[in-house]
């Protein structure tokens, strides 16, 4: 792969880059029809970075169907999959690891220590061995899109971040390969989860709005339309995930849901003034 | 910088690239002559990382003769300098840090805490910026070439890694620019650091020999040549710099003496069966 690239740069080619950990549903398809209109070439990886599961998170049963998401690179005209092996991508210990400080303790990072390092690790590698022009991901992992956003701006990496908006269901729940794991109940309440963000951010552009004020009505919204725990509901500054007190800058205002069997996640970023 | 490299690799040009914090001696210009060989480019980098100064180090005291450096680099036919400012490679804080966890606390590295975390950092953003086919750095410095050489493992680095030889006086010192800081009585002593690893070295190559022997016998030469103080002398496995028991692949040996107002290092890596 990194012979590969290495002749297609000296080519002058642009290398579209798409990350995943495999199981392709929509939400890659959209990443990899943005990368194949935009550049010469595309690569797919498809690779299961252990590095980013902490120890009670199931590396093993992590859903995998390669058959499947190598029809879907077919029918999207992908050029390149990249599909190592771990032996491949740590063939020893590594003897330099990376912290992630800031940006990583919110949100989701707040209950997945070291997944963010992981990510971060795996992503130099493949950004090295990959050499992309352009490099995409979804908004619906907000959070990694910040810390991704840090990992470029930190180490001028040249690598162009492209984030791509979330694919909704009709009724407004973002796509994911977790919402099959919803009962008919559950489905039917799942897309209040982007309602309440709409309510919160329509609250926000008002004059003046008491932040904390805001997080707590999405939250009342939230609890009255769906019987899912709510793991958490935060309003940050966007990318930099630090708490504001006066809106003046992007932000995002996110949520996590548990259900019997799926979490779910979904955000809105949005600045004053922007109306949906 | 980032512009002219990423057209340099759209143009199929091969990068030399040598990184450095200029007050350029012969070993820089070693560096720079072997760049100059094997490259169509050569990129210098001038830039005093303030990553990897400890607290307690003189970062605004490191020498600097920026006009003295321009003519060493123009009689070299060096095609880029690149010369940033701290607000340039710093703009913000950074969010990622990394943590050298191997190769590091030994030799050099045991007195100067977080000094290679500062290397890696300043390395892997050069890189990024500077693109280079090979970089290149001098076997003076040879716990830096064994960091260097897990970075670029590592995280897959496009890069590949040149070890230069150390330039030497006649009398077999290492060159240094601490050199001059030698009364004259020290400066006739100093070639003894390299006549004692030189010592070590074959008394290395005899049958089964043992370590801890050879390191007691390496420093008693040093300590009847020299009035310097041994700040210490090491016989590690190299690039790996883990502790060996028996002499059965390639290693190296190093030491650092103090002087009045220098600190000095050299050292040899070998193979069993290596006679030099």
């Amino acid at each position: 792969m990194q012979k590969t690239t290495a002749d297609l740069n000296r080519a002058g080619k642009s290398i579209g880059f798409v990350p995943t950990m495999g199981y392709l549903h929509e939400g890659h398809e959209r990443l990899l029809q943005e990368a194949r209109k935009e550049n010469d070439y595309v690569i797919l990886s498809i690779y299961v970075n252990p590095l980013q599961f902490g120890e009670h998170e199931d590396l093993d049963h992590y859903p995998r169907n390669i058959d499947h998401d190598l029809s879907v690179a077919r029918r999207n005209d992908i050029d390149f999959i990249f599909l190592p092996e771990n032996k491949t991508m740590y063939p020893a210990p590594l003897s330099i690891e990376m912290a992630v400080t800031k940006r990583a303790h919110v949100l989701c990072g707040r209950s997945r220590p070291g997944h963010f390092e992981g990510v971060v690790t795996i992503l130099t590698k493949l950004f090295n061995i990959c050499r992309p022009t352009k490099a995409y991901f979804g908004q619906k992992d907000a959070q990694q899109v910040a810390v991704v956003d840090a990992l470029i701006q930190d180490f001028n990496f040249p690598v162009e971040l492209v984030s791509v908006p979330t694919v909704r269901e009709e009724d407004g729940l973002a796509k994911s390969s977790r919402n099959i794991n919803l009962s008919p109940q559950e489905r039917s309440e799942a897309p209040s989860i982007q309602k309440a963000l709409q309510k919160g951010k329509s609250l926000m552009q008002t004059h003046n709005p008491d932040i904390q004020e805001v997080i707590q009505e999405t939250r009342q919204f939230l609890e009255r339309e769906t019987r899912g725990k709510i793991d958490y509901i935060e309003l940050l500054s966007y990318p930099e995930l630090e708490p504001i007190e006066i809106f003046d800058r992007q932000v995002i205002l996110a949520a996590a849901v548990y259900y019997e069997n799926a979490r779910l996640i979904d955000n809105l970023v949005f600045r004053p003034g922007e109306i949906s």
